[in-house]
Formats: structure tokens, sequence, C-alpha cells
């Protein structure tokens, strides 16, 4: 990749490996943690203002999850949830 | 490193630490851990069972994180789910 | 597992799954999730102590993986490691 | 918040809460997630291209959360774990 004799060895192996690709590659992925980071920043401030307005935020987080969900799915689930929960109070109450 | 003729170190210090202690703390970690994964086979033994007899585990795992909350905590956390989701289908309508 | 007409529906369906069983199941991991939670103090309680003692508890934390996996395995990733590094310090270097 | 009768509810309150606060808050997450998730997928293709060229992807890890740390720092806990596997070594030695 780089011309040999000028000075360093990005070209060479070390150890038996290609230096340069690993180089790469963790260049590359670290570049990306950090952009990824900076996104994982700004949702957390979002988070904080949504608070600082009144919000709950663990329900949002709730809501945001369900989202994703396909509305049928969600549903079931719902229903499956009230109706487990249905007969494990019931065991309470007998 | 060791003092000769009394078999083992255990007394002694290897690299200025204690190494008697350090061997001590290590194993009752160990010890416990293995002991958690136990459990968490047996755990996960119990889901499987229940996913055999037709429950749906994901539910299950709901329910129990749920009985862990307070009545009330977790009847408010409901009505401000309904409450946000609500305000959220509505972006859809309007 | 009951008998019939002593007052509660144990033996009874809620909403066509059978409860009992679903309490039985949920009984069982809420005690060994109790369980769990006990040892995993228990192991907090270890830690903390070596630290009270002067010891690094992350380092310790590391070394009770290590020993997890097989030497010659844990030699081959300290050797790769090693490498790796070797071939990404060399890039500041150069 | 925004003028009535503009044809949607958006400045209304939906169950007393600000629904098109909500909404802006849940849109900008999602928004912001969806990103985090574009970055995730290209990170997993480069670690897939760094297997593909016969790199261990488990060591490149290792090493990236390494380079995050302060030099003096990273030698520190090399030399401290070394003398604690020497400490715990030596127990199966006595």
């Amino acid at each position: 990749m780089t011309e040999p004799g000028i000075g360093h060895n990005s070209g060479a192996d070390v150890g038996g490996i290609a230096a340069d690709r690993l180089r790469s590659f963790v260049q590359r992925i670290e570049r990306l943690e950090e952009e990824k980071r900076g996104l994982q920043e700004d949702i957390k401030e979002i988070y904080a203002e949504a608070k600082g307005t009144g919000f709950d935020t663990k329900i949002i987080r709730m809501a945001i999850r369900r989202r994703k969900m396909d509305k049928a799915d969600r549903q079931e689930q719902d229903a499956t949830l009230e109706l487990y929960e249905l007969a494990l109070i019931d065991e309470m109450l007998s």
C-alpha cells in the first residue's frame, strides 16, 4: 500500500500480520465508535430535556420499545400479560 | 520466592502481596460463581419446561419483573404508558 | 394438585391457561432468583473485603475470567494481543 | 404551544400532557437511535471484514479497549495482573 523505503513500515508485516490492514480496521472502528458515543450523548440529552419538561423517561423508553413492535404483536403481548397476571393475582386471593 | 522446607509458601508474600489472601478471595468468589451458574441453569430449565407446556416465556419474564414492583407503582406506570401511547398514536391520526 | 371445591380455583383454567402450572413456574423461578441475588450479594461482599485489604478488584475480575480459559488458549491470546499491539504502536512511531 | 384551529391537535394536551412535546422527543430519539443502529451495523461489517482477512476479532476488541486507557494505567494494570496470576499459579505448584 505504501512505498518501501520511505521511513516507515506501513506496508510491511509485523510478526507475520499485515500491520497496515490491522491499523486500518482499528482506526475505522474507533472512528465509528466515536460517532456512536456522540449519538448516545445526544440521546441522553434529549431524555434529560424530556425529564426536565416533566415526562417520565422510563415510560418513554417503554413506549419507544413498544413502537418498534408490530401492532398485532403488541396487542397480543398485552393480552397475554393481562391473562398471566390474572392467573397469578388469583393465587393471592384464593 | 517461597520458604524452603515448609512445603508451600502460603504465608509468604509474592511480589509484596499477600498471596494467601488473594487465593482465598479468588477461591471463595469462584465457588459462589459456580453456585450462581448452577442456579442460572436451573432457572433456564424451568423456562424451557414452561415453554414446553405452552407458555410464552417472554411474557412470564415481564410478569415476574412487574411482580417485584409495588402495586401502586405498577398501576401508575401502566396508566402513564397508556397516556403516552395515546398521545403518540394521535400523531398519526391528526 | 388441590381438592376441587375447597374455595379456590387452583386446579381450574384462567382464560384457558393452566393457572396452577403458571403459578408453580413463577414461584420456582422467583425462589431461585432470590437465591441468586443472595449469592451475588455474597460475591460483592468478598470483592469489598478484597478491596479493603488493598487488592485491585478490577484485576481480580480479570484474573478470574482468565482462569476459566484453557492455559494454551490464554497464552495464545496473550501472544496475539502483544503482536497486534506491536503492529498498532508502530503506527505512531513511523 | 401551537395555534389552535390549524386542523390537528398538536397544540392540545392529551390527558394533561403536552402531546406535541412528547412526540417531538420520541421522534428525535428514534431518529438518533436509527443512526446508531446504522453505525453499529457498519462496525459489525468491519469486524466481519477483519475476520475474513484472518484477524482475531476478539483480540481486536481487547486492543481497542486497551487503547482507550492511559499508557501508564495500562502498564500498571498489566503488571498487577501478572503479579496476581503469579500468586495464583503458585497455589497449584506448592
